[in-house]
């Protein structure tokens, strides 16, 4: 016994535990580089199941695969449905769109933003009226907008280096820019997709109508880059020509739909919770593979490896499949309402939602003392080119989790690529590295991994 | 007169020197971002002029074509060609291969490597001997060997971090492979593409006889990572399977080639030198987008920088296209001649040839206090999530340039997805990102930028 608490002591004061945490990381990463799972995964989810759009007979199969895939890893103590009402929107046939103009008709990709309402049978025709911001649209004032189409065309900002940054400072257009033309009387939105390329991908996401009563709505779509280019450059030439689109999307009602929650109970503090997730919804034009297939796999992976490694958390780890962050988030706000309820003590959530890229590091939430905790072990993570600890937002399926003390954080891949495939018909699996990915699940292993081991 | 000095004084003791670091870089990254050429020249290489094996028309079109863009960048004093005598090796007609076992022909995808022999009209026909070491094949000895196909089917190791070192461990197979396979009565080799996923693409690149004489010299092809997986299979269940492979190249003798410089003679010291290049050459399987397209023009893009912000360099700033860095090395080889021949004094040299990925770092060739000096100027690049600044290989042009005090440099980019393309027919033009293309440029330009104010 005294030989223990000697080599305990040793132990302490030689910084052998700093060490162990170098071998355990490069087990991580090795773990991850030969022996992950997430790949394959991936792969079912993108090319068997395909889109997972809430309410959507691909998301109800993803429920059932993941929930499946916990339990045949035998990782878990518990894995569970968490019953959540879904929105359920749906994007009908394929939308048309042309530009008129001297009497020819150039086709155009568009697509209908999530949540619009569809267009007349006959579609929307006419005269366009091109915008930047929403200032410059107030002051066209309704005398101006009436009875015409909006085209909001402001690009992505490119001088950004984090390319997060301009889709942030560019997604007012979609996310309210219909709701903005309505008011002055506009018949129709059109919003310049956001992608950094020039490209025939038209890219949607969800648009939000607010407290816009239903008979003033107006139908919307995204166009791709490349039409974006034409129909400004048309208008130039030709600032009364039409513009045509029609989509016949709809809303249903809401559906029952799920959380997948897999558990298992810490060893030595099982009522402290580690959550770690993605969503497992994603926008219909493609199989959402960065967005988010890969967060989800990558989540499942987390377990994996601490399993190959038999590692046993000290804290319940929690690996949650969000259902649909796209367009509403009710699975973040139920999990959320759940924990409350239970009165759950959450001390890190982490979620992965920017894609299946290279990783960079973490965006952070915490106070100044659990940041620099953290920022300690940066250190650990450099022979992976792990760089990059910053302040910032963790994922929307985490951002409203509160508890007594907790830290979140969001995994951040190399972003320069991202909105190449952001909501866009291109975001398939072939647009995945699997090197990339796994690196990605790794590097969010380490940290749960270091978390679970001392604390906050 | 007193003021200035005063204003000097200040500037120095007040770090404003520092501050004009930071504008500067940000400058250099906005330029690069929001106004470079790069990505428009790459299409031209790629689309317009196609693949640039050293002696083909390709190549003495992108000699022009370059030549052409420095002059009229009006950025450079002068503009010129240094010959060079290049090895032309010609693919001929495609090649073919298949598996022959119980009476089936299954077809696998192969090429030639760079520097093969051809086969007989007839192909080889013979039974393959799988190996993964040189040792294995020692141990194998004549016997086994003689009058088979030797199979070199060692994966790239995925367990590393950084790519390169992968192919650095896996890379003796191909290019000294069928030279072994030789001394043993082998007919031919077939060596697994260096490339970590699993694809149809086969992977050429350059093998070398050494001073194996001409009629002992084996004809020897990359087979794609699922065709080497299909063949080890199929070998384990029927190991006196046939394997054949028919390939018309043949070595032509070797034809003038050139590298094209572009200089600005140094405002201050113009007997210094910085060279920055990238080799012009590629293989002939694809475009050569990644290698080494993008850091021709990510170079020549350094000097276009320069001149949009009117940044006059001290020293004397050269951008060479190195050519036949593929199969011969001969361009470096005659810049560093010449330089020798006229008493060049080169302070700093940079190359870029490990892709138009996002770049993360560089790998520096100095003595430790160079090294220092250069590592002290990280934080400036921390904003542009540039971290790594790593000892290590600079780059093939210029690993043998000598001069009095010399330090070189690559350009080191996110090495996950190089070798899904290297040396491959998807090695194309939508293989590159913009965006990160952009930044390896103003990365390159920024170290470029403080090495040129502060020297070494």
């Amino acid at each position: 016994m005294k030989k223990i608490t000697f080599l305990l002591l040793l132990i302490s004061f030689t910084g052998f535990s700093q060490i162990s945490d170098e071998e355990q990381l490069k087990a991580i990463y090795n773990q991850a580089l030969t022996n992950s799972k997430c790949y394959s995964q991936l792969e079912y989810l993108s090319n068997t199941i395909g889109h997972r759009l809430s309410g959507s007979a691909g998301a109800e199969k993803a429920v059932l695969y993941t929930k499946q895939q916990m339990e045949q890893s035998g990782a878990f103590d518990k894995v569970y449905l968490q019953e959540v009402m879904v929105p359920k929107w749906v994007r009908g046939g394929k939308e048309e769109a042309y530009i008129k103009v001297q009497g020819k008709k150039i086709k155009v990709p568009v697509c209908a933003l999530g949540g619009s309402i569809a267009t007349s049978k006959n579609g929307v025709t006419a005269e366009v009226i091109e915008v930047q911001s929403f200032k410059e649209l107030e002051q066209l004032g309704t005398e101006k907008i009436k009875g015409k189409i909006v085209f909001f065309n402001r690009p992505m900002n490119p001088s950004n280096i984090e390319a997060f940054h301009s889709y942030g400072s560019a997604g007012d257009q979609r996310r309210s820019g219909p709701k903005e033309a309505s008011k002055f009387g506009a018949v129709g939105a059109i919003v310049r997709s956001l992608n950094f390329r020039l490209d025939d991908y038209p890219h949607t996401g969800a648009t939000s109508y607010g407290d816009i009563p239903v008979e003033q709505r107006i139908p919307t779509a995204a166009i791709s880059t490349n039409g974006a280019e034409l129909l400004s450059k048309e208008l130039k030439q030709n600032p009364k020509l039409t513009f045509y689109f029609k989509q016949s999307c709809y809303q249903e009602k809401d559906v029952l739909s799920y959380n997948v929650v897999g558990e298992i109970k810490g060893s030595v503090t099982p009522e402290k919770i580690i959550v770690v997730g993605g969503h497992l919804d994603s926008w219909d034009l493609a199989d959402g593979s960065h967005d988010d297939g890969a967060g989800c796999v990558q989540s499942l992976e987390v377990v994996n490896i601490f399993k190959n490694l038999n590692y046993k958390p000290k804290n319940t780890i929690r690996v949650v499949m969000f259902m649909n962050e796209e367009n509403g988030g009710r699975g973040g706000d139920k999990y959320q309402e759940q924990s409350l309820k239970n009165n759950e003590n959450h001390i890190f959530a982490m979620e992965s939602d920017s894609g299946g890229f290279s990783p960079r590091g973490f965006s952070i939430e915490a106070d100044d003392s659990s940041f620099s905790k953290i920022a300690q072990w940066k250190s650990l993570f450099e022979p992976y080119l792990i760089h990059s600890f910053m302040k910032g937002h963790s994922g929307s399926d985490i951002q409203d989790l509160t508890s007594r003390r907790i830290v979140k954080a969001g995994l951040r891949p190399d972003s320069q690529r991202y909105f190449d495939y952001h909501h866009a018909g291109n975001d398939t699996f072939e647009a995945v590295n699997k090197r990339e990915l796994e690196l990605g699940a790794a590097t969010m292993t380490s940290l749960i991994y270091l978390i679970d081991k001392y604390g906050i």
